[in-house]
């Protein structure tokens, strides 16, 4: 292992959650190392931030601006590697696009932008750029979740007939967002999260461990969103019909109001020939199913399992890991692909601009759906025209 | 504890799978004794079958009308003192309408006839003879789905918000009618199973399941019915949204091609304030959930249960029951019904006309609701114009 | 199935806790019939309790002498089939014996009897009358404890090497036999339980367990035995060490004091190249390991099940099975063998006078270990001379 | 959060596993960065594991005594500020005695030591120097563990009375160190893993579990070794019976030849009013028992749970953290410690000389009871004489 890359990051300061998330994650492995970061939304809080983070204040910059100026100004062996954007929904557009623009590779969380036009500039901006885009769907980074996705390309299920997703979290089961709640209180703001509120922050997680695991592509939806929590202005609960591309069927729930369940993202397959059942919240086990055998348990760090899922985990079998290094598996992916040119490794794969791309589009198409009397809205993704 | 009573049985000949249940259940708390039957589609069947269950050859009848003719032909105290129909679907409702209007207790199996129709018909029919009228939505019967329905009761959970009802198995991923199995030939042919296949035979439980513990009434449902075994002549899949009254949302979810789910049905309800989770194949825990508070593990045969959950429950705890146990709930509540001049026990409660009347209702409402083009179908069921 | 035979029953008079279950398990396949009965410790309150259960007056008799007596005046065909002995162990080898002396065929629940000198006299009678007797070491009657006991004859873990089994309850962590406790007072009681409680009790069910699924010889033993219960009569607790024939170890717990523990009785098994993990609380899963491979988890009503394990469900998988359905394999059994002029069908075992000859030689060699300063205490059990 | 403290390492160069651990937890939060390693055993794999590692080449030292030189020369404020010692048992103690004494403060991998008498020697220096001193028994750092002593210690379960704790492995099931295993090699040679095989690599962790959680303090023990695999130099499995000041019981299981279980660690712990099971597999949950009330499962990140373990999360509840997150707490209190001069930070507690020296006297003792006749051996520990 060479030397870590230089990561800036834009937000992620004092309160925040996702942001020392993401630096706990580019840490891990030694991927990167935090040098530069506009951290907070005044000048004043970024600096503070930056000191607490142990930035250097030349490189703790009040504004986004300021850090793509002043790293730009920077010898080019001395800038960042790459941006980390973990702000609130509504600024990952003109600070990613910036970024690119200017060449540097970029690692953004999810939603990756508020409408389905954003994401078409955005993803033409990439393209032109030719820089390293990366979109957290993080939950893509777990060993077991890459070993169901190479369970369903391998066959060993059969034809995919029917497909349940679910994010189903309790924590916002009461009005949280006039508690001073800062996680809630930018998530249930249509002008900061966008046109969504569950679904935007939790369903499209659900979107992309679908799409990640089976390859299926939707092709229609039923949506009913509610807003049970009473004052919310966005919705806190979801239950989508699903279709796809070649018979394929599904359900997808996402809720913010299950009290109890804290971080429930489960997904369950079911194909011609077998099965499989995965929770976030016990990852370390994928119980599949065959036509008429006993249901087998997989766990991480075992031979029998994929190339794939083994090269995702760091530790014998039975040492459990865990959110924070699935997640380190996409800055691990990322920074591979930046030292090798901008090309992925194969068995460091992560979600990029397409994936980021398709997540807006479901999430637009739902919100769609959930106003429309017709029962079926097209939901169908076409990444081209997306960066048309 | 008096002498079992005396219990007929038509259907449950060699091969059937429920008949042997029924009788199980029957006898295991010595609720009821079978001394008769018309066990078979024909004569000669039905004679062996008696034969083989050590019935008296004069009680073993050669058809159902036989044994009705013959039991009647009985002085009355010597007489059945229920019946119960344990055959096909679509036999049910004759049988059912005779044994009622000729003064006896019935214990029919599910879905309770195949068209609202005929429900209406039989309510009628059981109103007006009086008698004992229960219909096996044997899961109601498991020590914590009474305790359930006490916790939503008890506004333990709050004003219910949402729902989440499943009943996956995998028995029929192929198609196992075309393979001399018995009991997937009938619930896959229209003419016995009825309009529904999944739905009927599965999803039909699903909603009672909810009904029962919820309280709540279906209001509205959109339905996505599949056929996913070629060949198959009923659906095999079934997906719905809910609403409720009072503006409770929910999913359901049936499916007989969930290749490795045996068994699967699970309950999920949220409320304001709490939520809890059961599954029937697991069914001796209960997870509760409570804002703020550690899930807690309910088990039976515990003091901290409610008196319905205890009275359902026969041994200490840690000593499982199951299915039987809780089918034979049913039986004896039944019992002490039919002891008890037509009054139910309240710790002994059981599935009605009513409930049997709604099961169907539902069928009807998710076959046309999934034929249809708009979101949302009128499911409101009203048990008085159903009876009327 | 033919009629039932005739049952008998000495002691599980009202408020008592394992005859009812005897009578449920007797009951539920249709094996058994109860006829008559002396169910209690004074005639006045036998009477009344064969009244509650539906005894015909002449067949509850006042004492289990004179149900002896009774029953043998009656022509052959008309006397008990089997008699069950469900009363505390002290009553267990004076009826027993004196039933076996006189033909007839005897279920007597465990404890077998209080000393090895007991036990011996009573096989040797056994042997003399040629009756049928089962000992309810009822947990043998698990499915998936037979496919267990299969998979290890069928060497599918390689030679056994490791042996866990742990059987703990939490309801005597206090003094509840000082509380009207029936089922704590006479087990607390050295009089009527025998010279142990806790090892007496669970630990004998613990040791069957063992013997059962891996047929291993137990050598040698060391033990450690408690009263936690300020006040208590016997042990409430066990922890011993166990070497078997061949040179396996194992370990073997018992308590009555792990508070929150309901029934928790556990067996693991390790050999060269599988193990198998079952718990008696969730009886319907065994965890099967193999060498480099995934888990594997075996539920009952499955074609991959031996034939063994098999016989010993009634439904369909998922329909989950459990305590008293085990049970009640014990009495399908005896059921078998009567009709079979006394031999056992293969596929319907039953623990018998050797079974529980080498479970109370258990007891005694375990609270001499307890007793000893020497750290190993031979536990050989020699079949042939306890019934010398 | 300042900048991370310097970390220099001993051991853990290409192909050791825990090296690698230990650069991970130390990196996680940022609290050290690895600037200094003599990470093999001969000079030039060092500097070649160095490289690997983006050491600067001056402080990639050929052994570890170049590298005591090597940072002793630098200025004060450029040395690293802690050492940690991962490499096999048998340099733990020559190592950390020379750090130490060199005013190091050190983190040393489990089994401290070989013996008591270095045991004794190295936590007289460690006092001496007045250095941080940690060992690694990482599983004192899961914040359930950190709960689960808080409960004992709060009084919640009353006076213990019984303590099971296990640590079973399958991954020694067969001989693994005849098949160019590193780790199998070094951890079954008694001249560098010390005089026990399972009981020193993992029994030791359990005693440390029990130690941590309980405070009880072990008075006598009773062991029984096995070495199941032929050939094999040290014990592969072993049973303890376990008695406590107070009179707690107890029993100890660590076994290597578990086929099929990953890294099974779990602790019971069962007192006069509760009880709790935690199981580091699945480590985010721990099941606590009530006298009279239902289990209750705690999960991290949740603020009904203890300061101290809510102080041992980074993430909210239902986003999983788990072995390296326990890892990096040790990691966590060793920089908190030396930030404040050597004070522990009451909320960051770590295993250090005492916890130590305790683990090789219970290895030593528990040989020695093996060996034995006698039922009991003293294995009561007396830190003030261990260091005396």
């Amino acid at each position: 292992m060479s030397r870590p890359l230089r990561l800036g990051m834009v937000g992620g300061g004092s309160g925040a959650f996702i942001g020392g998330v993401h630096r706990m994650a580019a840490r891990l492995d030694g991927s990167f190392e935090t040098v530069a970061g506009a951290l907070s939304s005044t000048e004043q809080k970024s600096r503070e931030s930056g000191r607490a983070l142990g930035l250097d204040d030349r490189r703790s910059y009040g504004t986004w601006e300021q850090m793509l100026e002043g790293e730009l100004a920077r010898p080019e062996g001395d800038r960042i590697d790459a941006v980390s954007i973990v702000t609130p929904n509504h600024v990952h557009f003109p600070v990613a696009s910036a970024f690119v623009r200017a060449g540097f590779n970029v690692v953004c969380d999810k939603p990756m932008v508020l409408s389905s036009a954003e994401a078409s500039e955005l993803s033409r901006a990439v393209r032109e750029a030719g820089v390293t885009f990366a979109v957290t769907y993080n939950y893509s980074g777990y060993p077991l979740v890459r070993e169901a996705r190479e369970l369903v390309a391998s066959g060993a299920l059969g034809t995919v007939r029917k497909v349940l997703v679910e994010y189903n979290q309790g924590w916002l089961a009461t009005r949280l967002e006039e508690q001073e709640n800062k996680q809630a209180d930018w998530r249930t703001d249509p002008a900061r999260s966008g046109v969504a509120g569950a679904v935007g922050d939790i369903g499209s997680h659900a979107e992309n461990l679908v799409s990640t695991v089976t390859g299926l592509e939707l092709t229609h939806i039923c949506a009913d969103l509610s807003t049970f929590v009473p004052g919310r202005r966005l919705d806190d609960d979801a239950s989508l019909l699903l279709r796809f591309d070649g018979g394929a069927k599904g359900v997808l729930i996402a809720s913010q109001i299950a009290v109890g369940i804290e971080n429930g993202l489960t997904l369950r397959v079911y194909g011609e020939e077998g099965g499989l059942h995965w929770r976030q919240e016990e990852p370390n086990s994928l119980l599949v199913h065959r036509l008429g055998e006993a249901d087998r348990v997989l766990r991480p760090g075992n031979d029998y399992l994929s190339e794939s899922a083994r090269a995702a985990s760091r530790l014998p079998s039975g040492h459990p890991e865990a959110f924070l290094e699935a997640f380190a598996n996409i800055y691990r992916g990322v920074a591979a692909a930046i030292r090798n040119g901008g090309t992925k490794d194969p068995l460091l794969d992560f979600p990029g601009v397409v994936e980021g791309s398709r997540g807006v589009h479901f999430i637009e198409r739902t919100v769609e759906s959930a106003a429309s009397e017709a029962k079926w809205t097209d939901a169908r993704f076409r990444p081209e025209s997306a960066a048309a």
